[in-house]
This record gives structure tokens, sequence and C-alpha cells, in this order.
């Protein structure tokens, strides 16, 4: 198949990563020995959690990431405010010859998470950590979004299917593959992406638009024309002129079909109001003996908009959704940032750091971050956040805004993040879409229905280590000393 | 350079375009000439306009548009409902040697459009038409609608300019690339996206982030570092710990940096209040002597925020723009469509056709369509969308949806619709990005302030011709005949 997730470029980054970088390298620390996290802060749309989503893309991009001989004239072309270069050869000599031997640990793909764990870790010499820094949250960002969007979606229409029809307003070609591909994994069960089905074996879905019907005398001569043409593949789309008339000649060209020995899929409904025309349909089909015939519900639907329909006992069993999933309409944008956590200090041991806001949730955590997962009864009871820089590494679990001690019961736990990348090699099986969608749906059933309430959901339990609590009251009383004056 | 804007595969679609193009085929109507029109029915974000955007991307898609082997061995394997092959294989043997060689007239890229205005105009073989409908609609959609997006932004901080910063918040890597050359064609000054700057030629912009202050000891060494290994390219973010004291020691830095003959750029703003936070700024620099020392801001600005502050006086001259401009944050898709407008008939004439709908604003225009755009004294007084099959050509305008007759004063008009794609090549010179930023700038200087207002900006005049308007009066009542009973 031609093309792919990814530009593959090591200058498809912010250009303050390549000056930092040269920076780091002018300064002799850019081989220092830094640690990242990606994380968000606060899960979107209103919701407790998010859809860990983009490691497949992040793999591929790190593993074939280098600067070609193009992109380094390209650099040695540029120019700061004085007209002189703004890198110096010998930067991008050392350029040249750069690989990613970060290791990343990371979690699997589909896992969902919480606010302030990080998704990916980033651990190696800090020109590569930054230069990462863009393309890495580019991935993550828009994958995850999408991914917690399509779970929502598919939570709100379940047991029904959900079949993703963004690709248009997606943001270009390779954009709406990417949809497709967080929207699958999120728990969609396929895609009208023809692309996406080949490059990720999606299933893929459709028969047809309102431009077939116009290319047509009148509705009866393109259903009928449409039903000789794949008679075992009509989904009729009704509403081009009169919805409950195209219902009528939909039913129609179905006897004519079925005097043939072939059914009738369903009908598409794409605009008008859909708890009326749906229940029109459905009874015009049963009075016509379809039982078995689908009505399938597009245009502008969200998980809101579903539910109601559900709710109000739409005979719908079949969900297309487009715009607001590919775009997540209501939040077109996940947050997730990149910070540096600790590195290696000119005495050889970990210096751990934090950025401090006026805004407490727009602090940091420091350390070497992981974060184990605690369960009961098959259920999720709490994560916990720590510093795998801490020796003792305490799983005593304390609130992550007071610090206050918790007590907690649980069976058994596991960490999230594990090496998935290492001195340029990945350490992991490649990432199925399979898997990946079979992790979101698996883990979003140990989570309490409460937590995941499309309106003022629960909030999961976060918390933090002990150790990392205490780094961090530590860090503060240092930092404050030091930006007080 | 590697990578690029598009995959560039003709699979690239929606599952229904292969379906219908089928379809058309088994009917042997496939090659039967038709037109089709890309237009949206409003425009974004509240305005009165949009910026047509996206045609170097659609012919660099449609010059290289072929299904390749590995395309037809995966169509060859989809099955239908009941397990059999979905397409015949003289259907996919025929799509081997497929190549566009339809006529596509288009807007020119960077002009300033209305709603129903067609964007585009694809003219040909049904099948090659339909099958060009998804990939159109992503590229077109997505990069007027940033376009768009980026002329508000840009227009609200006028005469200062706008940097791009949105990388890694857009839909992937390739969909931050469309990003960056959207938003440049829409008036942007640069951008932070490398690969951008080098694919477009578009000016790179950035220096450096929080994650650098963090890796120095404190604030001043952070600064020292950076001034000492880019003298001429100092922009300090100073909001990492305490933002006024980091205003502090961003002007201790400046000060070594003068001493050593070179000059502060400025500082960035990225976080708090922006308004009180730059007037501090500018008294301190000021007070130390820098007065040439820029203000940047950032964070979540848009068109509003930014007029806001400039309404206020923040002593802000440099906006960098991220998330709100590349995602449209208000409204994270365009609502573009594609509809079949005539085909010649079996008799060989052509046959206009129109969707109905119960939304008036839904009906499409018949024909071949194109817009006269009237001007007087430079600026642009209506738009006049008409048939190109309607032999008299009447350039008497009327109202669009009331198809009364308008009387206006013009000195001369320009047709909008150039050809720019015929029989497999590209019919105009390369589209080069400044050309189309300069048609944009230049475009929305012919309209009127009022019509370019943030807020409840008054419509443009866009009228039909008075034959438009007959035709669809006959298609109308023909129509009605048919879907009323």
């Amino acid at each position: 198949m031609t093309g792919g997730l990814n530009l593959r470029s090591a200058i498809s980054t912010d250009l303050y990563q390549l000056t930092m970088a040269y920076g780091y390298w002018k300064c002799g620390i850019h081989n220092r020995k830094s640690v990242f996290h990606l994380f968000f802060r606060q899960a979107p749309f209103g919701g407790s959690y998010s859809v860990a989503c983009g490691l497949k893309q992040v793999l591929d991009f790190v593993s074939s990431w280098q600067f070609t001989d193009a992109h380094l004239s390209y650099m040695d072309e540029l120019r700061g405010r004085d007209g002189k270069k703004l890198f110096d050869p010998d930067f991008l000599n050392d350029l040249k010859d750069l690989r990613i031997t970060c290791r990343i640990d990371a979690v699997p793909e589909g896992t969902p998470v919480f606010a302030h764990e990080p998704l990916l870790r980033v651990e190696g010499p800090l020109w590569q950590c930054q230069l990462l820094e863009t393309p890495l949250l580019t991935i993550v960002n828009y994958q995850t979004l999408i991914a917690t969007k399509a779970s929502r979606i598919c939570m709100a229409a379940s047991p029904d299917p959900v079949i993703e029809f963004g690709m248009r307003r997606a943001h270009g070609l390779n954009g709406a593959l990417s949809a497709s591909y967080a929207s699958f994994v999120g728990g969609c069960a396929g895609t009208s992406n023809v692309e996406a089905g080949a490059q990720f074996g999606i299933p893929v879905k459709g028969t047809h638009a309102h431009s077939w019907v116009m290319s047509f005398e009148d509705e009866p001569a393109a259903f009928a024309a449409y039903a000789n043409a794949m008679p075992n593949n009509c989904v009729f789309l009704v509403d081009t002129y009169d919805t409950v008339q195209g219902i009528r000649y939909a039913i129609e060209a179905a006897e004519n079909l079925r005097r043939e020995g072939h059914e009738l899929l369903g009908i598409r409904l794409d605009s008008g109001d859909l708890l009326t025309l749906s229940r029109q349909a459905r009874a015009l089909l049963d009075d016509a003996g379809f039982f078995n015939a689908q009505i399938m519900a597009s245009n502008d639907l969200d998980e809101y908009e579903i539910a109601r329909l559900k709710q109000l006992g739409a005979p719908i069993t079949l969900w297309g959704v487009g715009t607001k999933m590919v775009t997540a309409y209501d939040q077109p944008a996940l947050g997730g940032v990149y910070k540096l956590g600790a590195y290696v200090h000119n005495e050889g041991s970990w210096k751990r750091v934090m950025k401090t806001s006026a805004q407490a949730e727009k602090a940091t955590l420091p350390g070497r971050l992981n974060v184990t997962r605690f369960y009961r009864d098959g259920r999720m009871v709490a994560d916990m956040i720590f510093d795998e820089l801490d020796e003792e590494c305490s799983q005593q679990p304390v609130h992550r805004m007071s610090d206050e001690s918790v007590s907690m019961e649980w069976e058994h736990c596991e960490p999230l993040l594990i090496p998935v990348f290492d001195d340029g090699v990945i350490q992991i099986p490649a990432v199925e879409i399979e898997d990946s969608r079979k992790r979101c749906l698996d883990g979003l059933q140990t989570i309490s229905p409460e937590c995941l309430a499309l309106n003022e959901p629960a909030a999961m339990n976060v918390f933090i280590s002990k150790g990392l609590s205490m780094t961090r009251q530590v860090l503060r009383r240092q930092m404050g000393g030091s930006w007080t004056h």
C-alpha cells in the first residue's frame, strides 16, 4: 500500500526543538540523560478517562527517524535576525548520524488512562528527547482524543455497531487515516475509508450517496439500478427527495430483490427528525414483511444525540458517525503536554525537576514516573503514580493534591508503562489494531459505570505514592527559595 | 524532502464511492458526462466568507491518481454480506488503466468565497467524478476552514504578525503540514513547523520552551546559556516559574547580551493574565532601555481574545496561535458538499438536476455553474452564480431565495472559476503559496469592513442569474410532480 500514517521526518517538529537541541549542543549537555513524560491534565469531553492511542505510529516514527541530507541543507540555509546562519555546520554534521537511542516506555495502545498519568516516558540523551517532543505530541494527542471520543460514542450506541464515516471532515487524507485508526481502537465496528481498510484491516462499509439517486431519472429507477448491480449490498439512502416516499420506494425495490432471492440489508436516514422517521420506516418495513432490514442513521450524530434517540426508543440499529467523531467536535484538541521529570546531574546522580505554576493543576510531577493500577473483583480500584527513582518505591498511596494518606483494598496490581523501544529497537511485538481495540473494550469493562457516565462522571481515584509526594514537597521548598526574592 | 501533503491514493475515498462507481459501470453509465460542484452552505465561525484553499493539493492528487495493483488486490478481496466478492473482476480490470480525464475548474487558491458558490467544478465521466468526491472534500474542507480561521485571526491582530504554533494539536504530522500551509495562505507570517518551512518555504519561527529552562539549575542560568548559544535569536519564555521574576531575569540576560553587542529580540508570555503581564513586561523592558524588545503572547489565543487584548491596549506586538487555529476550535469542520448539477442525457443533451430538501437551504443549484464577481470603486459589490448551460447566460441577477430581480451598479466583473485541469494535465502554472496568500490578503481588501466584522457581519450579496432562477423553477415543478404522490 502506498502512503502511510506519518511523514517519518526528523524535521516534522517545531523550530524551537531544533534551536533548543542546538543550545544543548553548544552548552555540551546534549547527551545528558533525561526523562520526559507525555501526559494530559484533564480528560476530554467532561469525561473521567481517555483511551491511550498512537503507539503504533510512535514506534513507526522513532524507529525510522533521521535527518536526511535535504533536511540538513534546509537547516543550513536558515538565518537568524542578523542574517547569519542559525546553526553551526558542526552541529548539523552531528545530526547527520543521529538516531533515536532513547528508551521509551508506554502504556499499551487502547488502555484507558487518567489525567496526570504518563502515556509515554522518554529517557535518553537530552537533545533526542527534546527533538521528539512535538511529533510525539502530534501523534498521541490526536489519536488519543479520537479513540476517546469513539469510545464514548460506541458506549452510547452499545450494543449497536457504530461505523466511522468522517473522512471528508478530517485534516487531510492522512488525518483521515489516523482518524479511522483511532476510531476503530475506540470501539467502532468499521469505517467508510477504504485506505484505512487496506492499511489496517478495518472492515469497510458503505453503499450509496444522494448523487447516485440524482444520477437517475427518479428514485425508483436509482434503487432498481443499485439493486440490480449489487443485490447483496443494498442499504438504500432514502432522503434525497422526500424521505417517507423514499422509504416506500426502497420497499418496492426490496420486494423485487426478494423475488430474485435477495434480501434488503436496510435503509439509511441522513436528515430530518431521526426519531419520527425511524419509527415510520420501521412500521413501513415491518408492514411489508422486512423485519430484518436494518435502519441506519447518520447526520451530525454524537454520543449525546445517540443516547437521546436510544432512550426515546428510536428503532435505529446501526449508526454512522462522521464529523463529530473525527474532529472531536465539542473539544477538538487534547491538551497533552511533554515535560521534563528528571535528568542526570554533573555528579552522575538523578536530579528531579518540576514545573511550578500559579495554577496548581499546571504543576508537573517530578521523577521517572510509572503508574500502578490496582484491581479488586475484576474492577479497577485506583491508579497510583510513583517515581521509579524513589528507591523505596513505596506502594503507599496518598492524595495527589492534599498529600494525605489513603487506605484502600485491592487484590492485584500491575504497572501501566512497559518498555517499548530501546537503543533503536522496538521491544514489543507489532502493535495490532485488533489487540488495541480489545484492550480498550476490556479495559472500559473494568471501570465503574459511574466513572464512564457521559454526563458528570465520577472521578477515578488517581493517587501518587508517598515517596513522590515527599520528593515534591522537598522540591517545592527548594524552588520557593529560588524564585520568591 | 520526504513525505508530502497527500497519500495520493485512489482508494483514499469512501467505500460507497467505489460501490457507486461499480454500480454505474454495471449500468453502463459510468462514462456519462456529468458535472459536480463542491461548495459549502454556510461560512464558518459566524462569518460572511471563507478563503478557498486546497487547490495545490487537489491538483497534486488528481494528476497522480491511479489504482495500484495492491489497491485492486485489496478490492478483489472485499466481500458482501453473502460472502461473495463485492466487485466483478472485469470492473477491477477497467479501474487498472483509469486516470482522471475530467476537466476541473476552480476558484484560485486564496480567493474569498461565499456560501453556495462552487469552489471546484468537476466535469467528466460519471465514475471519475464520483470517485473524487471524498478526497476533494477532505482536502478542500479542511484547508478552506483553516485558511478562513487564520484570516480572521490575522485580521484581529493586524498589523501585528501572527505565527502558527499548532503542530502538536493537529491531526497527525501530515495534518499539521496542511494546517501550516492553510494558515499561511490565510495570512500568517510564519510557522513553527520546520517541515512546512522546508516543503513550502514558509518562514519558520521559534526559540525555546519551558523544558529548556527546566534543564538548567535556575532561570538565570537557562537564559544565559541560551544567550550564549544563540545571541541573535533570543526570545525568552519567561513563565516557567514566576512570570514577573522571569521578565527580570530576561532583562539581566539582555543587559549581558547588549554588552557583547547583541540585542534581545523579545520575551514570550505563555500563561496568566496577558493584559496585566504584557503591561508589566513593557514597563520593565522600557525602564531597562529595551524599547525595541518585542512582547510575544501565546496560550489559547483566537481572534476574539486577540481583539479583546488589542482593544484594551495590551502592548503585545507578536502573536503565537496554535490549537484554536489549526483545529478551528469553535467550529472544527467545514460542511462542504459535492453535488451533481447536470449530466448528459441519453439523447446527448444536458439534463440539469437538483437535490430538493424540506430545508430550502439544503436544496442545490442545477446546471454547470460559475460565478461572476462584480466590482465598483475597487470594492466587491456582489457575486452572481450562473449556469453556463444557459445559452443566454443572462447577467441579470436575482435574489437566490426569492427569485426577485436586483439592480446594482458595477464597473467591471470577472469569472471566479477558471480551468485548472483537463485531460490529465494541469492547466495553470504551479500554485505558489505566496501568490495564494497575496490573493487572500488582496481579496479581503476588496470586501467591505461590515462583511468582515468578527461578530454579526453583514452578508455579502450573492445572487443567482435570471436563467438559473428559471431553470430551478422549472425543475421544482417537475420534481414536485414526481415526489408528492
